[in-house]
């Protein structure tokens, strides 16, 4: 296999969450996580078209605190969980540290969507939302 | 808001399938989609620690055939289907083109698992894969 190229990923908007670090957010959102605003760029507004309140969306951050050369961990930060690929775990440490949210649209004030439950903290980037879809 | 940084992916593997262009991929897996082989490279394959055969995981692409600059779409291409927000819509073409894929582990020989059913196509690039957890 040759090397790839790499990608250049641009922030379509920003968490803004009550949470201010990593070690004050829960595990996963529905672990007691708060409800947060998403705010996006006003460029990219135009891909909220037609999102209602009550939709369920999957919100992809990219969590700009993790560490990208851990390869293994011990899942749930549990010592006594034996050591596990990141790849089948959901540690925000992996190579390319994207966070996936499910969460559910509470409220929209023009480019500010309140969402929520999140574990995400102020200031994660969103890079990309997706509808959900049964799979 | 201030402007964010852009951040840089590098790509951990590529799928490898019969697939080998987008008009003859179904938009889902679960429609029809082939297995498919996830290549690894050897740097990342530590990430793949206790990953077993049968394992569901999550895959996520960079779709490198998409245009980045669609913000609205007609659903699923079908004309009659209302323009939409892209973040509404699983549309591949989308600002930062991330494909997300539920598929089953089937086989595991070193660094190369093969996966489905996957509507990737060919030489599409993987920049992460997690757990699926119950959310």
């Amino acid at each position: 296999m040759t090397k790839p190229d790499s990608y250049q990923i641009q922030p379509i908007g920003f968490i803004r969450s009550s949470l201010k670090n990593r070690s004050e957010a829960p595990r996963q959102g529905a672990e007691g996580a708060p409800n947060a605003f998403l705010d996006i760029f006003p460029e990219y507004s135009d891909g909220l078209d037609r999102v209602a309140v009550g939709d369920e969306i999957i919100v992809i951050t990219w969590l700009h605190r993790a560490r990208r050369e851990v390869l293994k961990v011990h899942p749930r930060g549990v010592g006594s969980n034996p050591l596990t690929g990141v790849f089948l775990t959901r540690s925000p440490d992996r190579p390319n540290p994207l966070g996936l949210h499910r969460v559910k649209v509470l409220e929209i004030d023009q480019g500010r969507l309140t969402i929520g439950p999140i574990e995400a903290i102020d200031g994660t980037p969103v890079i990309d939302i997706k509808a959900v879809i049964a799979e």
